[in-house]
């Protein structure tokens, strides 16, 4: 089966022509900052018919940033899609716009987990935990077999896991949460609000007051001990959360992807996996496995949609 | 569908002849304390003997405390039964003891959750989280409509969710999971390490060293502040794991059970609900309701595994 996938990101769009797990053809555009919905829908209409120009697909599948109610075709109001601020029925439209071909539409870690289970590092498993750790952190969950969506969508919210749960009344920055110690933009918080000369190092990688990814592994590497303290419980507080999800659930592999974690490398994938070993229940552990897929996964993931839901 | 149901706990051993979701009959001993494993299978062959006299049933179900391997019929060595030291062929042994009928095994909790699905508080969604908090917290899944039991039988270990990351290597008590806060062990643990001027009023209420769960109540009652302070940690730790499990799977509603959550009553558990939803990611929430069927509901729901799994 042929079919397109897109990947919805709050910076980019990317589409791929797939057939039996190869890619044919990607092409990506920036996502539109002005026009709202509409533009947005306009700009994957586009990519679509860009990617597929013969109309050879015998579907469209789309991973977004947000929960998607299983079936619904609607992405509520999303924070990382400019102007985005309401309900919009992306599976209408994208399929009204391409003479009523079938469209799916899920969340994008759902679909990074799908294309890491069916292409990637979670192959071989009926039982699959996928964390992507960039921005913030999620995770999709794949259980006997099915890809778990949930009855809201709401399935794998992981970057919402309560690590420090005396945190949340009185935290400096957050709750409590996962998301508040791992990740890009909680590192960032962390660092706008220490001391000047303790996060000099940090504040003269920024551009524009903004730290990437990147600057995360170059700290580790200097040395700097303010981004060696805060990689630390970031990886520790990811590892306190697989583990728990772990027991939880009862996965048999866990696939670690994202921008922060692959910037951060192996050296931080073999620290999770080693935490996770040593939180296990009863020993019962799941090895951490590095994603296969990197950039291309979630657009991948999508392309599968048609096929495995 | 005339079923037995037993419930294999550490101090008694209960059985339920079960037709139609209505306990006909109810039968109980004490778990042997001595002859191990031998002792313990021959109980439960005779409870189930003695419910059902003419052998009416069609199977036996039984709920065990462990994890078990789906379809192993197997209970590993189990801390909480006299002399259970090593595997043991449940299913086999106590169904050749009842002529060939039969026999189903699984957790204790997640039995305790298929009856609350089927015949208590959960009725009604397709997507379940049990929750007991007894001696420990044990918690049972029901997702898509189907009791969770994960491929090594560890789904539900509720317990270990780390809900204190950082307290993972100098915790005083425990390694920061939700049972070091929460259930009868872990609040006596607590006591134990207090100073003896702050603990006067608890230590007033040990019978050979032990706190039983109805003192934790009586506690609250009496305004002793480390109770209150232990119980309301309590309750705000289970939250965090809650809050944490709904975001993770997406479930639509929580039972709350077990001999420590039921002493405390009504007022912990609408502190837990209302903690709870303050905590959902994206307001999201699931109501925490009281489990209904009591001591009963671990036996009920191991007579209803011969129907449901």
């Amino acid at each position: 089966m042929r079919t397109v996938g897109i990947d919805l990101g709050g910076t980019k769009v990317m589409a791929v022509l797939v057939e039996n797990g190869e890619v044919l053809a990607k092409v990506k555009r920036p996502t539109p900052t002005v026009g709202g919905p509409d533009a947005v829908v306009a700009a994957m209409v586009a990519v679509a018919r860009k990617v597929d120009p013969e109309g050879s697909a015998a579907g469209v599948g789309i991973g977004a940033p947000g929960p998607v109610v299983p079936g619904s075709g609607v992405l509520p109001a999303a924070p990382n899609l400019p102007g985005w601020d309401h309900d919009v029925d992306v599976v209408g439209r994208v399929s009204a716009a391409l003479e009523g071909r079938p469209v799916k539409l899920d969340n994008d870690v759902n679909v990074g987990t799908l294309a890491e289970w069916k292409l990637g590092a979670g192959r071989g498993v009926d039982d699959l935990l996928g964390v992507f750790a960039g921005t913030g952190v999620g995770a999709g969950l794949v259980l006997d077999g099915r890809l778990r969506q949930g009855p809201r969508g709401l399935a794998g919210e992981i970057g919402h896991t309560f690590v420090a749960f005396d945190q949340f009344h009185d935290a400096p920055v957050g709750r409590g949460e996962l998301e508040d110690y791992t990740g890009r933009r909680s590192l960032q918080r962390w660092v706008d609000v220490s001391p000047p000369a303790e996060s000099a190092f940090m504040r003269s990688l920024m551009h524009k007051g903004r730290l990437k990814s990147k600057v995360w592994a170059e700290g580790v590497e200097a040395e700097d001990p303010l981004t060696m303290r805060l990689v630390s419980r970031a990886a520790s507080a990811l590892s306190a959360a697989i583990a728990s999800a772990i027991t939880l659930i009862d996965v048999e592999r866990v696939v670690l992807g994202g921008g922060f974690a692959e910037r951060l490398g192996e050296p931080f994938r073999q620290r999770v996996d080693a935490e996770v070993a040593a939180r296990a229940f009863a020993g019962q552990t799941a090895p951490v496995v590095a994603a296969r897929l990197g950039d291309t996964g979630g657009a991948l993931g999508a392309a599968l949609l048609l096929e495995h839901t």
